[in-house]
């Protein structure tokens, strides 16, 4: 029997938290539609849709928002963890290290029955993660970290937290938007291996280290900073008809966040992410790279390979631009992406608990019927 | 479409480490009867055998030891980590927190594509989880770690580091067996988990840090910590009848350890760790736990629900006596059983380097066309 080996078009579960419609390019949460959430919702608003299939009302949202203020200090020891990494650590791997470590401080780690339990740690989680990327941000720079502030959402709170200083308006706004663009997606990678983790009965936290190992591959999280490195290499506006000749149309290599493997329409969030980019090009003076990745998109939609392929931008195309101009670095790409994501992995693994264990199986294709010999005998 | 949530008989990769006839209870790895590698083969051969798909030779062997012993010291930055940890931390979160953050203190790290690079990780990540699993059980009692030695195999080097003693012949034999044993069994849910974050392109570190996290569910590499529990609450070889009757016979619990989802007749292991078992209790004078489990077991095939349902002791039953019998803790059963299947998570790893992305799909079951009220119309 032929083996499956990405198994698509299997359904593992059946979810309230998405849909994908790739083939008409639509993404909907929980029943709102991607552009309608990021035009109205905060990254908070959407963590609650996606554990409770519905919008929070006034109480419930200012609840929300106060849990994850007041529980997203990370203790000193793991913090000391962080300090006590080499600087050239990946973010990735920093913060897999940081949420692992977490376990050992959470009360409630080993409860691995109580849903309600682990929406709580979920929360806590989430707050931390944000708290861990901005640290590492600050760490690895030579600063000191900067202590969570219990007024601010998500998306403010690591603005101050990087920054250390009064968080710019614009530049929230446009990470939350990105939070809530990139905060779910289906049976992605990375929330597949989440759900494997917790389907033996796990520990939510084993199951978001799981997913944060998934991300870090340059296939699923890692394709936002292939895309930048890709920018800076162009380098110039300039360059993009050269590189594009030199690089693409010779075959020797393809665009880095343009072509998914589930849209074949233009990426819903991609589009939102281009205004946000464009808006945020303008108002930081840092025109550039927005520049550089609108002409290349450009070049790519002129060209008759890509047209009929059906290759648009994906999320990871301009999320890299927005992210690189609210001054973060190529290698904390991927950590904001799991910033994002801990709420459609948290979903996701809160209604995996108390499923099947997830085990296919494999197709035997080695060696049969050996028969023993002593070491000094082969 | 109905989902396959427990994505039974679906077969996602060729694979030549092992083969499972659950049917009629056999296991080979490579070719190789299982009872054969028990009788004979250490740990190292069959680390080399899952890698490499045959048996190496005197020189092969030599230089495989000598490269996991020469490795297997832990970075001290690590080490600190590990005291610095809560003394009541599970041993499988304190070794999925080192092996993580190993990744920062690997040269290699970051190698992505290379499969000779990555076995290279791979022996180092066996020698180290074993010091990382004996360092923590003399942390957790207030003891200073003890250095790995570079004469010794990895079943004996533990041993010894964990007793800080010269190891006994015995006891290494019988965790020789336990790890050979336990090295690789198919496509199970950590292994799986480890292919998963493979396949996004992700590190090593990462897929084995997934490996753990999915090992430590209770339906999975926690079930050998699940029957110590039961045997101790038991406790007595007199109490073994009335508790079948209290608890068993009532159809109030399960009896931990007998009964898998892929053996319909006696896993091959549970024969073989059950024979060790029973001289390791001989020799050491500690028959109690041995003879209840012995008595339990027979109490369940002379049952008609167990012999109706195929139901008998897989690979946990008798390995957490074994293990009992080593003087480990409960709560390091585990971290044992992942310092075995190392092994076979990272013959699976590099199998699975360059394949296909794994992701399948979700059916979608939530509200749709929800029209968006703002906060507090809501």
């Amino acid at each position: 029997m032929a083996n499956q080996s990405g198994l698509e078009g299997i359904a593992v579960a059946d979810i309230a938290t998405s849909f994908v419609d790739g083939s008409a390019g639509e993404l909907i949460y929980s029943g709102y539609a991607i552009e309608d959430l990021a035009e109205n919702a905060t990254f908070e608003e959407v963590l609650f849709l996606l554990f409770h299939s519905r919008l929070p009302n006034r109480q419930e949202y200012d609840e929300l928002r106060a849990t994850i203020a007041a529980n997203s200090a990370v203790d000193a020891t793991v913090m000391q963890m962080l300090r006590s990494l080499p600087k050239d650590t990946s973010g990735m791997s920093a913060l897999r290290t940081a949420v692992s470590m977490l376990a050992a401080f959470d009360p409630d780690a080993e409860n691995l029955l109580d849903k309600d339990v682990a929406a709580r740690k979920a929360l806590r989680l989430t707050g931390q993660i944000m708290t861990i990327c901005a640290a590492w941000i600050r760490i690895v720079s030579g600063k000191n970290p900067v202590q969570p502030r219990g007024d601010l959402g998500v998306a403010q709170n690591f603005v101050y937290m990087m920054s250390g200083e009064e968080p710019d308006k614009t530049a929230c706004a446009a990470l939350d938007v990105y939070l809530v663009l990139l905060a779910e997606h289906g049976m992605n990678a990375s929330t597949f291996a989440a759900r494997v983790v917790t389907a033996t009965g796990s520990d939510l936290h084993s199951a978001i280290v799981a997913g944060i190992g998934a991300l870090k591959g340059p296939a699923h999280g890692g394709a936002n900073s292939a895309a930048m490195s890709m920018f800076l290499e162009i380098g110039e506006v300039d360059h993009v008809a050269p590189w594009f000749e030199a690089n693409i149309k010779s075959g020797k290599r393809r665009i880095m966040g343009i072509g998914h493997r589930v849209y074949k329409a233009p990426d819903p969030r991609a589009a939102i992410l281009k205004r946000h980019a464009k808006a945020l090009a303008a108002s930081s003076g840092k025109r550039k790279w927005f520049d550089i990745a609108d002409k290349l998109d450009q070049t790519a939609r002129a060209d008759a390979y890509f047209i009929q392929r059906k290759l648009y931008p994906n999320v990871d195309y301009y999320s890299a631009i927005v992210l690189y101009t609210l001054d973060l670095d190529v290698d904390m790409f991927t950590p904001l992406f799991a910033m994002a994501r801990i709420a459609g992995w948290s979903a996701h693994v809160i209604a995996q608990m108390g499923g099947r264990l997830i085990r296919p199986k494999a197709n035997y294709v080695g060696p049969r019927n050996q028969t023993w010999l002593p070491l000094d005998e082969r």
